[in-house]
């Protein structure tokens, strides 16, 4: 019996080391391995694929999906899916899936881990004891206490929820920011800048889109002052990088714990010479369990569209 | 008015951060910055000294308590004060006070940020962004996740049960060693083995005492197991170092996480050369605003002390 096929434009992580199941229950057309321009590549296998598995840095755009005529899913190996064209795959009767939440619980454990660390100075500590210093100076810097810090959630969706749940039990205050208030037990600021002059911390858990671009800017950094802390867990363009640094460089903010980065893999070499940021690069949703969860969870969506029964986790567009 | 007396043999880091506020409050007899002996500073203050302030690393030996015969209170600026000849205090009646558990939340704040680090990667994905490796290679070795994960608590005291109840609202099963059973939803080891038999990772919260002492042997270690993670947030010497060096350098445990070492500020150096592990030069304790409660509560204990009223926060020798 003949795979199914499925086509990779480019690799997602998830796909990369689950590869060997994926070869397993499908022909792969591997246009990153392929000798052929990807518009060739798709030119080559425009009437037969049906289906293809992408992730966010890989974008599906108009342009691509014009070239697919055939294809009737588009998979991403990510729960965001800012990188697809959604209008298009509608008009074209285009199912999309996502890997839900499958991410959510383990990018709001390192939200909360990257902030205890940045008050408590875990990683520059560590840094501190592998140079040698501690036998020479063994007076190292205080750090902050996380009970009674007031924590504004930007954004409390799946994530946000998450990394305040967790919060609470360290006796954290939580307010939030959203488009509408929620039935939940914190302070709801319909303003960043409010939610940011009131709070010590900001956790930024919103969703990359034209509105939340550089969301957090000059105006909000100033509110959230000289004792105020910045996590980024979602997506670095989020937050102003430029405006970050140059608060983070003359101390107008009191640190920052940042997964993202507005051009990654780039970082910025101011931030690399400061001791009070603690810098991932993209990690938050990186573990083992969360690959295998979200491998299984493209798996069943695929299996799903060609054995002709309703997606595990669509994408509903809105 | 003359200010009371206070004895400082060695400063503890709370008595150097609020030196200033001491010296308003007594007249310091600073052995540390005298040009006599130790000895013969005692020798030389013998009669007027009434109170003294120590911490973990300042003993006071039975041959202290000797030299000083008008001695009736000690102030240890520690929780622990099994740096504290205590029967020999009794005997002579002299009062004990300790800052009792202003270092509790902090600690336990660490113990579960260490963890993330650990499993999440924090501090080695830090070092890989701050090397500049990223741009070049941006495949990071995926982590581990926290949530469902069975974590064993080394004697469920106050940090021991601060520690999990933080952990479970990140999704893990608590399990724990003490003396007794306690009327906690968790399940009883009488025997640490057993515990690390059961258990993924293991949080040391115990106190250092003639029984700890090396409590987390090879036998421990080799019931945690390849996969396991080891976290130390109480004291070095309740683990064989020796032996926790061998288990990690060899893979016979997954990690470890540790605010102190057996012999501090000595670190040995094959743990500085693993990335498994996040070392913090004892700092879970070392917030700002711990240190604030902590100078609060001796100076409290000493102004109760030299007003004849009962101590805030005395050390009852069981």
């Amino acid at each position: 019996m003949e795979l199914p096929e499925l086509l990779v434009i480019h690799p997602a992580p998830v796909f990369i080391i689950h590869q060997q199941q994926f070869s397993q229950k499908f022909k792969l057309l591997k246009a990153y391995e392929s000798p052929l321009s990807t518009k060739h590549f798709l030119q080559t296998h425009a009437q037969s694929t049906k289906a293809l598995i992408c992730y966010g840095k890989s974008p599906i755009t108009s342009d691509i999906l014009r070239r697919l005529p055939s294809l009737k899913l588009v998979v991403t190996a990510s729960t965001g899916f800012n990188h697809i064209d959604l209008p298009e795959c509608r008009r074209r009767g285009i199912a999309v899936a996502n890997t839900a939440d499958v991410f959510s619980e383990d990018t709001a454990d390192i939200g909360v881990g990257l902030l205890i660390d940045v008050l408590g100075k875990i990683s520059s500590g560590d840094r501190f004891v592998r140079t040698g210093i501690w036998p020479k100076n063994i007076y190292y810097p205080l750090g902050s206490k996380l009970r009674g810090k007031h924590v504004g959630i930007v954004d409390l969706g799946n994530i946000g929820l998450k990394v305040a749940i967790r919060l609470e039990a360290f006796g954290c205050k939580i307010s939030y920011n959203s488009r509408q208030k929620k039935p939940v037990p914190y302070n709801f600021y319909p303003n960043v800048c409010e939610l940011a002059l009131t709070c010590n911390i900001l956790v930024i858990c919103c969703t990359l889109t034209v509105e939340t671009r550089h969301l957090i800017d000059k105006d909000v950094l100033k509110a959230l002052g000289k004792d105020g802390i910045l996590n980024n867990i979602a997506r670095g363009p989020i937050v102003d990088e430029k405006e970050l640094v140059k608060f983070l460089v003359e101390g107008e903010i009191a640190g920052a714990g940042l997964d993202v980065f507005e051009n990654e893999p780039k970082v910025p070499q101011e931030l690399i010479a400061l001791d009070n940021v603690v810098l991932t690069p993209h990690r938050a949703a990186f573990t083992e369990e969360a690959f295998r969860d979200a491998f299984q969870l493209v798996l069943a969506n695929l299996e799903a569209f060609f054995s002709n029964i309703p997606l595990i986790s669509p994408v509903i567009d809105e």
